[in-house]
């Protein structure tokens, strides 16, 4: 008798995945979550965000040991010196990590042993728009293209199909195609 | 006589900045740029993008000698060990970078001398809809909450004109808060 104890695929342990899962489904109130980061202002367009706390079921998490540091900064020709990804190059960052993850999760669930997962996203932007210049373009991107080479154990329709499931599921193509609503608020003292 | 060359104001150059505007609404044209990313699947929510070239101003620029790697990864009780940040805090501090950098150009264009720009972002997200245990929530944040404080050489309603402006232009409040389309394509071989 063989006792297989090993749930690991693609590097997700789809054991503690699917007792996630089931434990969200009995108490729909764990899936609460906030998500932060804060933000300093260093000079010109070099800023510096720390991301480390965030409240997940139920409570404070505190398994994070050290806080993550990110620098950004802009090229020369919107006036900066590479201090760091600018905030736009920092979203396209955002949504193929999402999509990768969705698709490695969903791949898992679904036993596809993945080989490699590559994208390469373009996002084309009439920078009157956020340089005020002229106020017909808008000031982000006017489209994104997101190109995927994923390579794994299954037929190329059930490929398609984990990448589909993927897009559907992804918080931050879910953001970045529907848009969130944000408050901003201002002291000066 | 004097003859004042230094045009350095928040630590952006003003003079160039108004050269760069000039230009742009001379010709068009020049304001059609391309950012990008590419990004290779590690090994569970281990993710990493390169970002390096982009289109600009009519031709590839070339002025960065280095690309730059962010990692992206998720916390254990998202199934991960912490590689990087997750792509939903990612976009976070894409948004504070943003407006942020946004407050700086605007207040150097306003001639107001800063002392700081700091913020603090939360996003709230109901985990069922990314997860996909439940098809009521939505993936992403439900909603996102900017606070900023901003200090300066400025009255209190010049520093809150400032940050408005800023918000009027940012090109990831546009995104965030109004979503761009996003083709997803996908090659399995």
């Amino acid at each position: 008798m063989t006792i297989t104890t090993d749930t690991i695929r693609n590097g997700v342990d789809t054991g503690r995945m699917f007792a996630t899962l089931d434990l969200i489904k009995a108490q729909p109130e764990l899936a609460k979550f906030q998500f932060r980061a804060t933000n300093r202002w260093i000079d010109g367009s070099h800023n510096r965000s720390s991301i480390k706390d965030f409240y997940a079921a139920g409570g404070e998490d505190t398994s994070r040991s050290e806080e993550f540091q990110l620098d950004a900064g802009e090229p020369a020709i919107l006036l900066g010196t590479d201090t760091g990804p600018n905030p736009a190059e920092y979203l396209l960052h955002a949504l193929a990590a999402c999509l990768t993850t969705s698709i490695v999760y969903v791949a898992a669930a679904r036993k596809v042993e993945l080989t490699s997962v590559e994208s390469t996203l373009t996002g084309e932007m009439d920078v009157r728009g956020a340089l005020g210049v002229d106020d017909e373009p808008r000031n982000g991107f006017e489209n994104i293209t997101v190109s995927f080479r994923v390579t794994g154990d299954a037929a190329e329709e059930k490929l398609h199909e984990v990448v589909e499931r993927a897009r559907k599921r992804s918080a931050v193509y879910d953001m970045v195609t529907n848009g969130v609503p944000v408050a901003v608020e201002v002291t000066t003292d």
